[in-house]
């Protein structure tokens, strides 16, 4: 049935079954991950669909090829999730869909489910209204995009053939907001790592070794104390590198967007911004590079000197900044720290991802752009930056030589990675309508076509 | 059967009985607690013994009294255990009493399940000879030591007239080392306490939200770091007042002890000590006081903005300080720091104990001399310290105005608190006979009664 001709509620009941599989990339097993997997397949029958394997989690991929004159798409996202985290601060049950109001509580929801299952009514009514779609289309899901998409790069460079494009839209990636049509232009790089202190061999009782030892806790605090400011400026020499200042064009343009710290930070209970002085906050969201501590460990609630602290860092980088070089500038710094006792060693995950962005002229930025026409009539589409990163995008980039359109209907504030993640249902239709035209516009722009 | 007439491996057999006993006061179940309590109480038949409710895990109490011309001496230990930490770093199971060559392992081997049974055996060895003990005996063994002794204050002021003793004998507080004999005059005071840094009211996904809102750990760190330089000396202004300089004489006296950094230091694998500048190991670990974070958490390994962060610590005090000055100190340093965006609040746990001490010509240090002398014939006693805290004695001190002897076959290496607690095996057979002797030596000195 067309969805337009469904009620909100057939679509949460739909969406409800897929959110119920626990597919969280980190944790779940094998059988888990495959259901969710199946169930993207099962809602795939127009199309020519396999489950891949990959050597990790499986992807899920196939293609709808109608006419080689037509562009060709390749549509993206995953159906993974976060772990929960601590399951008393949710309010309901993680896996269960929950209808609150206007929104729908659910792990994964709007972080890639929710968006997902919106193409998939989109496409699903294009077919039954006209019998075909009016773009040829390639699938890609993939269940690891949590933990860092391991297994995507090789999946994608040995069925590079297979996977070929003109585009790729991703249906991952939160729209900056739910009060305007927005399209990203670019997204952020990241690089991660932990920073491991270790000290005596043993945990050692504070009562008798204590004034004697080194504590890992205290070298490794200090470290990345000096790491920043109190302010959140990021003091690792060479880290800033590379990145263009910011033009008084670029930071008119983004004094003109509706934006308002207590607007975007408030809900969380947040009264100030914070962050690297001389930038509003908008600036440093889209345009300014970050260092967080995500998380930090060692020892315990009782007398002991640690024999070991662990933090997990992060750093979201933008155009301009080469992830090798922010890497290096990190281990010089790290090692630059004089640590009495301690060993402070540093442990780069693997993804080491540059900023990614798209012309605003791209054709697929403009198709995009009249799509939300359709939706939003009137409104003027902002053009926007994802302060997070979408390692697909460079990947695709490098190994398909297609840029990707973010196009999801997924809100940035809607607690993605946190408790209590959620959707606006009112969404889901929106997104239904956008991506139908989108199809539509797509289908129409044989500019689009990189090959003849 | 005298323990002289028994083997190790006898002893050992029952000991294991009681080591096998979870009774770790943080986590167990009131039953397991009770166990543990019970088996002291089967352990004491020759006397009057009773297991007391405190509104916590029960105290074991009881009482031998055979004269009330000879001096009445109250022992004090504890059943109770520390946590396991990480199973995975034991190399055996914790709780099943594991010989590997000359030593013993198990949870609570050596704090204080041991020592305790060395008393135990002293006892029955005494009784077994002589029909009678040589002096009158009271006991109290707590439940709930390793987790600060939170009723025992209230318990002892209850039953003060019961417990009432001319000297306090402490089988908890480990020797400082198995090499030679030695004493303890001082302990150090304990206070303790959370710093909580509180950010945003939940996690904020760090790709949608970084560079915008304070992280609560990086505001944690600094404080953290502010309270200590990277050497070790403590920067809360007011932490140091009211203690002594460290005399000349105290620091020749110090320079003689047989010690080395290496041998203190080198079995867990630390090369070289560490601590306050300007002070010798020796002197840092019993003359000065001391500021470590003992734990620290807060987010995890995934790219939030955790919404708080958590760090235990705690400060072992030493004779001058005042617990509630050293509170006040560290307040004003923690309100001091500048943490824009993040509440940093501090708070105290219940117990502020000073630092103990007893007088090196005081009766109970000349008899303990004396009985160490029957085992470590030609040794000299050192007078050292305890690096640790001995909350009781500053509460026996304080309510029942008797100083206490520590006077434990435990030793201070033997990863107390840690994994792999062990016990030297010999140290049984050495600690029963220093008890039996030292009850005797008690025994003969009127001049300990307190009260005619």
């Amino acid at each position: 049935m067309a969805f337009s001709e469904q009620t909100d509620e057939a679509f949460l009941e739909e969406l409800a079954a897929y959110v119920a599989i626990p597919s969280v990339s980190r944790d779940a097993d094998a059988d888990t991950m495959r259901r969710a997997a199946e169930w993207l397949v099962a809602h795939l029958g127009f199309a020519d669909v396999e489950i891949a394997e990959t050597g990790g989690h499986p992807v899920v991929t196939g293609s709808y090829l109608r006419d080689p004159s037509l562009p060709t798409v390749l549509i993206y996202g995953h159906y993974d999730v976060q772990p929960t985290g601590d399951l008393d601060e949710w309010n309901s049950s993680p896996f269960t869909l929950t209808r609150q109001g206007d929104v729908a509580l659910g792990r994964g929801i709007s972080d890639d489910k929710g968006p997902v299952y919106i193409v998939l009514k989109a496409l699903e009514a294009i077919i039954e209204q006209d019998g075909v779609l009016p773009l040829n289309l390639k699938f890609l899901f993939e269940g690891e995009e949590e933990i860092g998409s391991p297994s995507l790069p090789s999946f994608v460079a040995r069925e590079a053939e297979r996977l070929a494009c003109d585009l790729v839209i991703s249906a991952d990636g939160a729209m900056w907001r739910a009060s305007e049509p927005s399209l990203s232009l670019t997204s952020k790089g990241l690089i991660s790592f932990d920073l491991i202190a270790n000290g005596a061999e043993i945990d050692l009782h504070s009562g008798r070794y204590g004034g004697t030892v080194a504590n890992p806790i205290h070298a490794l605090v200090q470290v990345i104390d000096s790491m920043r400011t109190p302010n959140g400026a990021i003091c690792v020499e060479g880290f800033y590198d590379g990145i263009g200042e910011l033009s008084d064009a670029r930071r008119e343009e983004l004094a003109k967007v509706d934006f308002s710290d207590e607007e975007f930070l408030g809900p969380f209970g947040v009264r100030r911004p914070h962050g690297e002085p001389g930038y509003t906050t908008l600036e440093r969201l889209w345009e300014r590079p970050t260092l967080e501590v995500n998380g930090i460990s060692g020892g315990g609630k009782y007398t002991v000197i640690p024999h070991q602290a662990v933090a997990y860092l992060s750093c979201r980088l933008v155009r301009g900044q080469d992830p090798n070089a922010v890497i290096q500038a990190i281990e010089r710094h790290v090692k630059a720290q004089e640590t009495p006792g301690v060993t402070v060693s540093i442990e780069f995950d693997p993804p080491r991802l540059p900023a990614y962005f798209v012309d605003a002229n791209h054709p697929s930025i403009l198709a995009a752009k009249a799509a939300l026409e359709v939706v939003y009539p009137g409104q003027e589409v902002l053009l926007a930056a994802i302060a997070g990163t979408l390692p697909a995008s460079t990947l695709f980039e490098e190994v398909l030589g297609a840029k990707t359109l973010f196009f999801s209907f997924s809100t940035s504030d809607e607690r993605l990675h946190a408790p209590n993640e959620y959707l606006r249902i009112r969404r889901l239709r929106e997104g239904m309508v956008a991506w139908s035209a989108l199809m539509y516009e797509l289908g129409r722009r044989p500019e689009l076509r990189r090959q003849p």
